[in-house]
């Protein structure tokens, strides 16, 4: 498998909570492994508790002393870094790390990549960011920028995962999407749908359509296709008016006497 | 500012940690509406450890009793879903969320949008799922499908930024990307590379180029210069080769006599 050469690479952590919801992070993304530079606390119950069922990465995770020692292998080195350098080197966004990162695995299918994330407070340092070919920024706020390091992993393991499912052929959902939006049109608010739902399923019980005793899947069926066509708020007004109509016709009374 | 008008709700969350995660990762991606319906432990120290500072965005946090109450103004709901369903619904990925969301934005820019959090260990009920337009599923690996709370509020977020900054005309990185990469050849491992830097260090100092005294940028620039062009291990040989004809030639020893 093309990811499990790719190697998450993390300097220096302080938090074995992160190491834990890095290894999370990975394993519900496909990818498996784990290099740990001098670890301030490993193994950790925290990392454990963190890692939610992802025991494998942590347990086959390779603890080593050193950067260098932990890229020696790699034919590709990609370091996150939130900051502004001095001299600037090329830098990528998280979707275009990816697509480096398996082009390079294309090329080179036998060859490792790593990925390297910073400490938590200051990040990799200019010597360690040196070492790397490209940096990897990830686009946030410049006003509050620092992500949370197992956040940080997730976003580059998500892009990496979701090139790899389009460069599979693979489907990045399980169902097509079947939309048929009006758009210029008021839509209708979550509220009055659910006024419509109810006012709906009053009538549908009324006529004798829907039994309360086995409702089997009507009414999320319903929901499903009204749902779905986002309705505005003329035709829910129209539709209102249906149920309104078929009530007096029924001779029930009409919903605006009875509820509330 | 358009994105102020996504509201995230978290639904009967467990741990407030993963509340405090939420908001860091919003406030990382330039989000900052936050719902709460019935959450176990808020407010809470851990929630505010978490947050690592996104304290504003907890503290503006609405607490609601009911999903129906958290999105009754909204005219989109996008909610999260890791199962099949016995009844299809349409499925969004996170870029395609990230995409109908803003399209609504553009369309309907004071009305609220909503994305649907469920809890840690059972997501969102039948009930709840039913209440929105729209499932999303983030495409993790069906052998290990369920991402840690904050880090799915993380994807969703990052994706609404990334294409929130390419619609601004923003970049979503601080440089451009030059690369002259060779691609058809055996790339240079880390290892190699650094051994070459080393003596290409040596050299300079023996011919009086770097004044170890005053290095200047020197290093770190050639660093950039050689790492962007990502050396096959043929032109790795030949640089190689010219350092040791450079030392023969001003009459210092030759890298392999001196180093190890």
């Amino acid at each position: 498998m093309v990811l499990d050469n790719v190697r998450i690479v993390l300097v220096n952590t302080s938090h074995p909570g992160n190491i834990g919801g890095a290894a999370r992070a990975m394993k519900n993304m496909g990818l498996s492994q784990l290099v740990l530079v001098d670890p301030v606390r490993f193994p950790d119950p925290e990392a454990r508790a963190r890692a939610s069922g992802a025991d494998d990465v942590l347990e086959q995770a390779r603890v080593v002393a050193t950067l260098e020692e932990a890229i020696a292998d790699c034919v590709l080195v990609l370091g996150t870094s939130a900051r502004d350098r001095r001299i600037p080197w090329p830098v990528l966004d998280p979707r275009e790390s990816a697509g480096r990162v398996l082009e390079q695995l294309g090329e080179t299918p036998e060859a490792p990549v790593a990925l390297v994330f910073g400490r938590e407070d200051s990040g990799l340092t200019s010597e360690e960011l040196q070492r790397c070919q490209y940096h990897v920024h990830i686009p946030s706020d410049p006003a509050f920028s620092s992500l949370n390091l197992a956040a940080a992993v997730q976003v580059l393991s998500y892009e990496l995962r979701m090139l790899w499912l389009s460069e599979q052929g693979q489907p990045t959902k399980m169902h097509k999407i079947e939309t048929t939006a009006i758009h210029n049109e008021i839509p209708a608010t979550a509220e009055e749908l659910e006024k419509f739902y109810a006012h709906l399923e009053q009538v549908l019980v009324e006529i004798g359509f829907l039994d309360p005793q086995k409702p089997r899947q009507l009414m999320p069926r319903l929901r499903r296709l009204y749902g779905r066509v986002q309705l505005n708020r003329m035709e829910m007004n129209i539709l209102r008016g249906i149920l309104t109509e078929t009530q007096k016709a029924i001779g029930a009374p009409a919903a605006g006497e009875r509820r509330r």
